[in-house]
């Protein structure tokens, strides 16, 4: 069987049209979210829209639980679906809450979306004060049950923090190296080689804002980028996070940098000049592009063997160890 | 493998003591009420309790998802634990939180507790109308993910649409026939004959005021109604669900009967005069007992594979075919 091609962090606008783009790009396996500000109950809302679109389209998606659903994927030509928060909001204030959401699948939960959270603090706040007392019990939970810690959002300290207290690797799902793009957003180096260090990965994202020149980023500097953070961190700590957004309205981007916290709006990594989705670069529009960047990982000379790693394989080990009780 | 034994309807006031006689007693799989007037939200913290059960005694209990849960009960001396409603309230009004109460193992639900439901009538209302509009959409939505509708404590015509409109076999999992004991809980003729005729389980209960002369009820009486139970409707069709509500306050019949909709007390079964939980009978105190039930079968002259299949091969043949999404 082919190495297969996950892409750990989507949110499209769901719709019969993207399915198939993900079975036109050889996509085996996709995370998605599921909320960013949402309560319980809403993030519960949002998994029955998943349930109709199982049922709807049984042929393209099914729910991935386990690591083995990416071969059965694979085996039986569809893409699974695995779920993650990126903010702890449906949890609420309830530590119970994460062995539910892990029973109706939630494998990946941020904890914290920029903002301070009850469990950490954001990458947007002045001040970063790291694990909070109910963090490091709910680290500690989600170690226990099987859902994996995402820091992308996370501010350095609280980061640093999540690596050192979880007992199990953790993933930064959805982010570049600050190196080479200083946004608020990227991480540092000093957090990167924690994370790979510890057994976490990182998976590159091709959201403009995270990248060297934004939309008109070239697929060789995103490729060479890549290429540098192997020699830093190797290559089995590498892999994908598009965070596409396709077909979202701009009032999508406006509810994930503002929820219902703020009365002034909050334009995030835009601007009031450009508040809106930025364009994706040419070369990645969407699930049907995967095959671009694999060519251009081959293009700045990584062996077959690695380029798998990166498309896929170093995910598959990952979830394969992480989505299950602690051993 | 010895034949298991299971119980398929208990609500006691759960505690290491019950979980052990459970154990004690050769119980293999018990079907437990999670929720009576429960909100959602409050359903699933009932179902949070339950985690933290199974994390504290994983060597007593563990949560039962599918009918081969009960070999493996059998397999690592546990008894495999498996939830359902007694009425419909935690769904709410929406039909999306059937298959996630399915993903967190809910297998069975009332369509009513006594009263009218949004989806059925229940047994002490005075006029039956049968199976609502939202009622008809549930029970083939129960039907497509596999959870079992249970009619013990709805009205006739109610019971009879609901195995009527089901396409596949219901269970009425803890009462008794009504022409041994005329309770208002216990079943007609006709429905009985319904439910059995098209593979539907009867659970025998051995709560006190489902039972001919209550908590004197002889052994000999409750199994000789068996017997007759056998000759009306066949061996197959039987099985027990005692209705056992050990160690509970008398604030929890009271709740059961009342739960938020009633200013005025409701006595249900009992009365002003005996407002309690009734006395189990002499030889049925609590899950140590079901040898005495199964010596009583053989006393009435049910051979040892008929004992078998009423004390539990019955269930683990209905649990075989239920749980599981619809072929």
């Amino acid at each position: 069987m082919r190495a297969p091609v996950i892409d750990n962090l989507q949110y499209a606008n769901w719709s019969e049209k993207i399915f198939r783009q993900m079975r036109e790009g050889g996509v085996d396996a996709v995370h998605v979210t599921i909320a960013y500000h949402e309560s319980f109950r809403e993030a519960v809302l949002n998994l029955e829209a998943w349930n109709t679109w199982f049922e709807q389209y049984p042929n393209l998606i099914f729910r991935g639980l386990t690591g083995k659903d990416v071969q059965r994927a694979q085996e039986t030509g569809r893409t699974a679906i695995f779920f993650g928060f990126q903010n702890p909001s449906p949890i609420e204030d309830d530590i119970g809450l994460v062995e539910v959401f892990h029973q109706l699948g939630v494998r990946f939960m941020q904890l914290t979306y920029n903002n301070q959270s009850l469990l950490a603090t954001g990458c947007y706040e002045e001040d970063d004060t790291g694990l909070t007392r109910f963090g490091k019990q709910v680290v500690t939970e989600m170690n226990r049950v099987g859902m994996v810690i995402d820091m992308s959002h996370s501010a350095n300290r609280s980061t640093l923090e999540a690596i050192d207290h979880s007992t199990r690797p953790i993933a930064i799902t959805h982010a570049n190296p600050a190196w080479w793009h200083g946004a608020l957003r990227n991480k540092s180096d000093e957090v990167l080689r924690a994370l790979t260090t510890s057994g976490g990965m990182l998976g590159f994202s091709l959201y403009p804002h995270h990248l060297k020149d934004g939309s008109s980023c070239t697929l060789t500097s995103f490729c060479t980028m890549i290429a540098e953070a192997a020699e830093r961190y190797g290559t089995d700590a590498l892999g994908i996070g598009s965070d596409l957004c396709q077909d979202q309205p701009d009032s999508v981007v406006s509810w994930m940098r503002n929820g219902r916290w703020s009365k002034v709006t909050d334009f995030g990594e835009g601007s009031a000049d450009a508040p809106g989705f930025p364009d994706m670069p040419g070369w990645f529009r969407d699930n049907r592009d995967f095959g671009q960047i694999a060519a251009g990982l081959q293009d700045v000379g990584f062996t077959a063997a690695e380029v798998a790693a990166i498309m896929g394989d170093n995910w598959q080990r990952f979830y394969d160890a992480s989505f299950g009780p602690a051993a």
